[in-house]
């Protein structure tokens, strides 16, 4: 499945636009998806029991079986501990952009990201909203612009699209996405909007997009911090055209498998692009028995602070690997792990069945110099395989997240 | 209770000596600890699934009721993940020191800390122990060496002792510790050996220990990393000479008073003392309406790599804290959490139930200069209060993993 990336491609009926909230200063923090029709939202949103005012609303929201037309987007504000204030922000917000364009109140999404326990601009951002609605509905659409808005302190623009084709119909899936790094880096925030003009019912929706967070979004880790506005959208308007997918069926299997590539890079660009990261680590942990403590290892290896320091100073230190992997909380037999280094360089065995393993010190040096570092687990002789991605821990991180002042 | 800090008293019975093992070069990286007389111990141990060999054999030994006499501990190689010959040589060591010191090698424990994957230097191990065992046995006996013998990284060494009365007989209480900081830091394995000449039965030892260990060594954190050699060992000979303790009375509750207290100080100069660490943080969760709870929370926030930033910078950035928690997996109602800064300059509140709260920041700025950092957090207005006590995130912390080079 080709990928395309950063070509800001946008499934039909979809608009977005990106524009300038004055939150933290002059330049884009906010930003508007929006559907002419009737769209089927699936979401995620994040675990931390302390949660945004967006995460609130949007969460009652779509209990009901309603369409949505509209997600609203803010960066440099995450709105959050902010009180009955923030949530009565929050929702004036929706009321002024679904007046604006047309339509009810419960048809807006709302996501903020950005510090903690400071309130909205509130005029600010209801003037930034009447001056860019008319803009938008006069047929303007610049996904850049919003892929731009919603940006903190990453360096990159995160946004990817793919092709498909269901049933005779063709099918746009395309996304957008931010990772950690703050302009106010209170919080690392996780951002994620996907759409598609695909036809799928809100249930199958969700489905996908619940299976396929599991395994790209909720694999990654930069510091081990959940935040308070974390939120992954899917959207779907059906524009395509094609029938609708209402069963498990080949259709859908098409449509999981784009929606699983889009996320799959989106979520690999976060962790390239982690505060203050270097290289990007992708850890695979295959042969398991079971594709739990596959994943717990994983996420543990790429979460230790030792593994990710130990990558940064570009060194195969197999022992902080087998010691994140025996502090998971998975179940497996030391003494029947082996565990690799892999680049273009070449690989290195570093431990073999639980022992260390004599490797080549120049091409693990040369794999460690790359800026993709593959670090591949195998625990037995089964079946299961989960990947996980994460970043080097570097002094950037630490400068960036000691140098901001509340 | 006062403590006696660096005094390295030892209770009676009891002879220490630390000495030069040759492991990683010329300095003090083996200690003995001996008991003339039989010792009971009780002991925890790493819930890491993967374990060192001296973990092995300890867990082995202390399941029979047997008493012990005497701890091996070695600094700058771990022997984890060393397989069959790792086993063999930890046990050979146990052996040769039996032989040395006339007893049998169940009564040998032993401890290491260093390098995974290395196989110990063993013969120049066995002869350090030939040359030493005579001068141990004459009577010789040195706590602040073996204090030091055992530390690898560690900047300073840590010993505390206290003295009580119980039913007129003088006890005294003796710990020493190593925290996180390698030679070669694959691992921050945390060691602590405590001593007293009390009288007490092996199973109400134990369960000292087990109580003490859940509220002092297991609530603090360097960076998340839980080693393959952890270990906490707590030895009574009985000669003071007090009643024997084979009940929960009022003598068992002043020398679990008095162990919690050392081992308390120990747990909190490993945390002082992590890699890299400029400040200790002492966050208390109190009001809280179960204990668990309140210890999930403090754990999370000494933990997050975000608080330990912004303590590094100096900055009392609470949307990290109470984000910490949100993620912390306690149940709680966010909006009746508020957040203290405490120091020598005053106190700071900067969030009261649930909002934002002003606070002057000059005192704050002075709070977060000091190197005692307290963070208080009420939760409710329930009983119970839970601390945990960790260290900033800093430059050098990524500087000494990152440099190590296998």
């Amino acid at each position: 499945m080709k990928l395309n990336i950063n070509k800001y491609e946008i499934p039909k009926g979809f608009k977005a636009l990106g524009f300038i909230g004055k939150i933290k200063r002059n330049k884009n923090d906010m930003a508007l998806l929006y559907s002419e029709t009737d769209t089927n939202a699936a979401a995620v949103f994040t675990k931390n029991l302390v949660k945004a005012a967006c995460i609130k609303r949007n969460k009652e929201l779509l209990a009901n079986p309603d369409s949505i037309n509209c997600v609203l987007i803010n960066s440099g504000n995450a709105n959050a501990c902010t009180g009955k204030k923030g949530e009565n922000d929050n929702k004036t917000l929706a009321e002024h952009t679904a007046s604006l364009l047309g339509i009810k109140e419960s048809r807006v999404l709302t996501a903020s990201t950005g510090v903690i326990g400071v309130n909205l601009p509130l005029d600010n951002m209801l003037q930034a909203l009447t001056n860019t609605a008319p803009i938008l509905m006069s047929e303007q659409s610049d996904l850049k612009s919003a892929a731009s808005a919603i940006l903190t302190t990453d360096k990159i623009e995160k946004n990817c699209s793919v092709k498909i084709n269901i049933n005779n119909s063709d099918v746009t899936i395309s996304g957008i996405a931010k990772g950690s790094g703050m302009i106010h880096p209170n919080m690392a925030t996780m951002l994620g909007f996907i759409m598609t003009d695909a036809n799928i019912s809100k249930t199958l929706l969700q489905t996908i997009l619940d299976e396929t967070v599991q395994d790209t979004f909720n694999m990654i880790s930069v510091d081990g911090d959940t935040s308070t506005n974390d939120m992954v959208l899917l959207l779907a308007n059906g524009r395509a055209g094609n029938p609708k997918i209402s069963e498990q069926n080949n259709d859908y299997k098409k449509l999981k498998e784009a929606v699983f590539e889009v996320s799959k890079y989106l979520a690999k660009s976060i962790a390239r692009d982690g505060e203050g990261a270097s290289k990007l680590i992708e850890v695979e942990v295959n042969s398991s028995t079971g594709i739990k403590d596959s994943k717990k290892i994983a996420k543990s290896v790429i979460s230790s602070s030792l593994v990710k320091t130990a990558i940064f100073g570009g060194d195969p230190n197999w022992g902080r690997i087998i010691a994140a992997m025996g502090y998971s909380g998975a179940d497996f037999d030391p003494e029947k792990v082996s565990i690799y280094f892999q680049g273009a360089p070449g690989y290195v065995c570093v431990m073999e069945k639980g022992e260390p393993h004599h490797f080549d010190k120049i091409t693990a040096a040369a794999i460690l110099k790359e800026k993709n570092i593959y670090i591949t687990i195998t625990i037995d002789n089964g079946e299961y395989t989960a990947r996980a991605w994460g970043c080097d821990l570097t002094y950037d991180y630490v400068k960036i997240n000691a140098d901001y002042h509340t």
